[in-house]
């Protein structure tokens, strides 16, 4: 058993609320011993952090999904890590788990808080540490549910069109593959040639327009590559391209709202559809997907996916970046989409 | 059967794509003998006209649930009518129908036609002329479908709340009232404290927050009225009070979108709700109506709402303007929110 007393602990702690992209000043680092969890308790090591655009969102005031990080608190962040002490018989030193784990070298969780940050063991047979926070974590589950269950693609229908934003991101990567698998057609949305090209040599898209080769590039590419309409658009980001996609829906559309990613560092208010109508023309749908409300489903979908893993149908790409003192920088490549895959923080190599 | 080469028709006929609001030189008046409809084809006297926003999009170019009207042609109107002269075993002299009568005296129907203009019988008994424009007719049949198949209104979990805009409009007051019959809190939203009034005290509305009455009264009204936030919004108005209302829905929570008579005369793009992203907090939903889609079951709901206004469970307002030339005056006052109920043009008395 490690030496409690020796270990010492880096933090990252949001001190400022941020107006616009998050600054330098925002945060404090801070170094503390780890703390004891008590009977029932658990520490963990932390080996890989999960890099979000919804951060963004916890750090701001007021009422969303989630409780605002507080201020002075250690951010928020789901993670991988090693279980390195237990007072608790469902852990052992050794097992990997997944869950809140923030942004922190060592987490200390008493016993009552064990379940509450969703602390889960996982095997590594299934996937690799990265994997875990992608296809098989949170913004895979996410992909999976706001597919499957608010997308609600026609199966027995096959060859509807689903158009996902964000193509070469986590979520967006989770999606794309799965509409194939289920036998849709599927064209991505990213920035740049290189994430395109990817995604369809790769990832086995049937096209990926390039959002900044052109200012009409997404509405042209929308017209040469779904000659058929948009049957599900999974947005996760919000802004002129999903008003683009709204004036290509098709009747009974299904949008996915799982982000706005282009408005979360708006200083002004979030730009709203303005094509909502093609949602009265279409009799089409826009509903919201928050990833938490199909817990208790998630072991079925990664069993799925691990699967599509095991069998090369599905492939993943992380991009990381390594110290946890580059959190900051990390968060805002995200913003301006300089990540290409999952972003990942490795916090510790084992 | 009457001499139909001695019967003229006066039309109101689209001659210019208005631009924001409808001036009067986009409309011209003429009069022509009656088309002999041919065998198996029928001639209907109007008796009245429904006027609806929706109207207002159908003289725009462009793409939308149905092809705009084309310029020169007679203004597309749903109306009542009395048949004056049949060649159809189907109807006879007498009959009372309605339709796509357009904005005419009267209106021939060559066989082929009568299906796809919507000609059905009606029974005065239901309901009366006016009433067969209202609760009985499109606004009722939208009312009813937009409110039971999109917003699904939780009917075993009795005092979900519904909020409608709109509330003292034809669609509106079937809405209202059919949430309350099936058990729903209810507010409203309508301009005027006059049309407040009628919807609490005559429809028996829980309760109506005048819009009118303050730059925050819809904001402060739902929070007073609505204290365990919304559950269903039946939007006619888009604009201010959409954005408004989604600063207050529930957890899966359903907008219908049915309408967004604030904007159909805007000159510069459409205001997109800027709050959508609640949709995403409140994993809730938007989705649009169109009443056609409804059309095998309208008989089914007609039978209900007939018997709510035999019951009296059910009320119905209707603001009548006669006179056929007071039709592009009567089409403004619906955007000025100028009628007072369902607004119906009176063409002719029997």
């Amino acid at each position: 058993m490690t030496s409690l007393a020796s270990l010492k602990s880096k933090q990252v702690r949001l001190i400022k609320r941020p107006i616009g992209v998050a600054t330098a000043d925002v945060w404090q680092f801070t170094e503390e011993a780890v703390a004891d969890p008590g009977p029932g308790g658990i520490v963990v090591k932390t080996l890989a952090l999960s890099i979000d655009p919804a951060m963004r969102g916890w750090m701001n005031e007021g009422k969303s999904y989630i409780p605002p990080v507080e201020l002075g608190a250690v951010m928020r962040a789901g993670g991988i890590g090693r279980v390195v002490e237990s007072h608790n018989d469902n852990y052992k030193e050794g097992d990997i788990v997944i869950g809140g784990l923030d942004v922190q070298e060592y987490a200390s969780f008493p016993e009552k808080s064990i379940k509450r940050s969703g602390i889960t063991k996982v095997d590594l047979r299934a996937g690799s540490e990265t994997q875990w926070l992608n296809v098989l974590g949170m913004p895979g589950m996410t992909g999976y549910f706001g597919l499957m269950d608010v997308g609600q693609p026609n199966l027995t229908k096959q060859g509807e069109t689903v158009v996902v934003s964000g193509a070469a991101g986590a979520v967006g990567q989770t999606v794309g593959q799965l509409a194939k698998i289920k036998g849709c057609r599927v064209v991505g949305i990213a920035g740049g040639k290189e994430k395109c090209d990817w995604v369809v040599k790769e990832l086995g898209f049937d096209a990926c327009i390039d959002y900044k080769a052109s200012p009409s590039s997404v509405k042209a590419g929308l017209k040469q590559h779904c000659p058929e309409g948009v049957d599900v658009y999974f947005d996760n980001v919000g802004g002129e391209i999903l008003d683009t996609v709204l004036t290509r829906i098709n009747k009974k559309a299904r949008i996915i709202i799982c982000g706005a990613i282009s408005q979360y560092n708006n200083t002004t208010a979030v730009n709203g559809p303005k094509n909502y109508l093609s949602l009265l023309v279409n009799r089409a749908r826009m509903e919201g997907i928050v990833v938490f409300d199909y817990a208790d489903r998630y072991h079925l979908a990664v069993t799925e996916m691990a699967g599509y893993l095991r069998d090369g149908k599905m492939k993943s790409k992380e991009d990381v970046v390594t110290g946890i003192e580059k959190f900051p920088e990390a968060l805002n490549m995200l913003f301006e989409g300089k990540n290409f895959g999952k972003l990942v923080l490795r916090v510790a190599s084992a």
